[in-house]
């Protein structure tokens, strides 16, 4: 899902783009794309057939953030949540307020409701009703961490939130040590996942801490998401999708997850590429390139007709 | 502000209540009390006039969580956030999703803005107008940890956030691992001050990860919140106001401020008791009880006529 975002990432900072720039513009092309079911411009809408979305920005060099939650009609939420993290207040804004904010800010409103996703929504509506399904399934936020040349560092996330959710239903996309974290001294991460289970272990932070005390961001990965994963299991007696990606100051980087995921890696010097991740054996990610079938595959899924 | 409620709490779990049933009635107590300015009923409303208040809890045993923000004409929003916490899915809700939520499940609705709050947001409007004023301060969420008989540990948050704030504005209290966290198998830990800058730390998840390193809950607040702080003003060059406090699962408490800060501690054993708490040389944190005198010009000051 993200990888055109990469491709274009990685122009901006050739261009001398700094870290923020970069998440913005990787967010914003996932955000435009209209086939992608779960952030902007062609996200799945609400019980009540609202699409309202979440994102958030932060700055790795002064920790300052920006976050939307229950947004509307506004083309690209990243580049609202941009626009906030500047604030020393009211830097977080939900619902109307959120929506309001960004329209007395000139941020370009749209409809964001496609009739693919109005269609969708529809039909699935239809078979809860016919055949007494959970409602709830269908969340992967786009979430980013970029290093510039300066060193400084980016997380950023956009979501159209759990299919389905009940209206102002948030979920871990704008929750600071959640959904995203970074420092530029260490490194960042960023949570696609169910954000209700996500926000229990507050994993994004905990990478990054580990990444801190000197663990790769895989170890940090592993570490963290397999051990919280395993806790929530006994404690709770379930476990949600959680999915986390990480990047060290360095550009190392690094995956944990408990369902199938795939993610895009790219720099300046190596064409960015796709990978896709399971879990492994004993808190382990075995971690593989997809293939151009599977690619096909996917581009096919993503773009199917729908009755 | 939270001592009533510590009282009441503590007779809740003498009568068998569980921890949760105790930050539940602990915060309810806080949320009724008209002279509380950042909580509930009286508490005073955004820059538009609207009282928006945030509430999160969190069941330490399970880790589960129910959270509200931006929710309005509902008497407790602590019990909202508690019913959420029960939910798999859309347990965090905001703006006129959370309202709607609490109105169909048929919890109390009231108008929570007193003529006192309305008179102080008047007078407040016109002294910014006048004087050209930053219109931002006061914010005091009441946050609590609770530990019952059996062991379970309890988090919960309330507040109608920073004074004057814009539409919408989240702060740090319904943020897991920002405004509150617990694990019962360590201890918990809530916060109050600058949302904004709280959330840049997720010190909430850090004072509980060191005491479950086998930090006291003193040694935890205080290596968390001044690191934190001293990070953050290097980094950031500023840092709001944090005041943490935090309870391990023997009943030992701690607590760490960057500002002159007053909380209530009580069990089964001991008449509850209000200290007043101050940053102090090196990294730890002054502690002292309050005094008669203190109170008194406390409640005097509370229900000062606003002319």
């Amino acid at each position: 899902m993200a990888h055109d975002g990469v491709v274009e990432a990685i122009q901006t900072l050739s261009n001398q783009g700094t870290s923020g720039d970069a998440v913005e513009t990787l967010i914003k092309t996932v955000e435009d794309y209209p086939f992608y079911k779960s952030v902007g411009f062609g996200g799945l809408p609400n019980a009540e057939g609202i699409l309202e979305m979440d994102a958030a920005y932060m700055e790795g060099d002064t920790f300052q953030i920006g976050a939307v939650a229950g947004i509307t009609d506004v083309k690209n939420p990243i580049s609202v949540a941009r626009k906030l993290s500047q604030d020393k207040f009211n830097s977080f804004r939900v619902g109307d307020g959120a929506s309001k904010y960004a329209m007395l800010e000139g941020f370009e409103r749209k409809n964001m409701l496609t009739k693919r996703a109005h269609r969708i929504w529809e039909k699935r509506l239809k078979e809860i009703h016919e055949n007494n399904l959970n409602p709830y399934d269908g969340h992967d936020t786009v979430g980013a961490i970029t290093l510039d040349k300066q060193g400084s560092m980016t997380a950023g996330t956009s979501s159209s939130g759990l299919f389905m959710k009940k209206p102002g239903r948030v979920g871990d996309s704008p929750l600071s040590g959640s959904g995203f974290y970074v420092d530029s001294e260490i490194g960042g991460a960023a949570a696609t996942g169910l954000g209700e289970d996500l926000m229990k272990g507050c994993l994004s932070y905990e990478i990054v801490r580990l990444m801190g005390e000197g663990l790769t961001p895989q170890q940090a990965c592993d570490q963290a998401v397999y051990s919280f994963h395993d806790k929530l299991t006994k404690r709770y007696g379930k476990c949600g999708a959680f999915s986390l990606v990480a990047m060290n100051n360095q550009g190392q980087w690094g995956v944990a997850t408990n369902v199938e995921f795939t993610f895009s890696v790219g720099n300046h010097l190596e064409t960015p590429q796709i990978f896709i991740a399971n879990m492994g054996d004993n808190h382990t990610t075995n971690i593989q390139p997809i293939t151009q079938e599977w690619l096909d595959a996917y581009e096919k899924r993503i773009k199917a007709p729908i009755d």
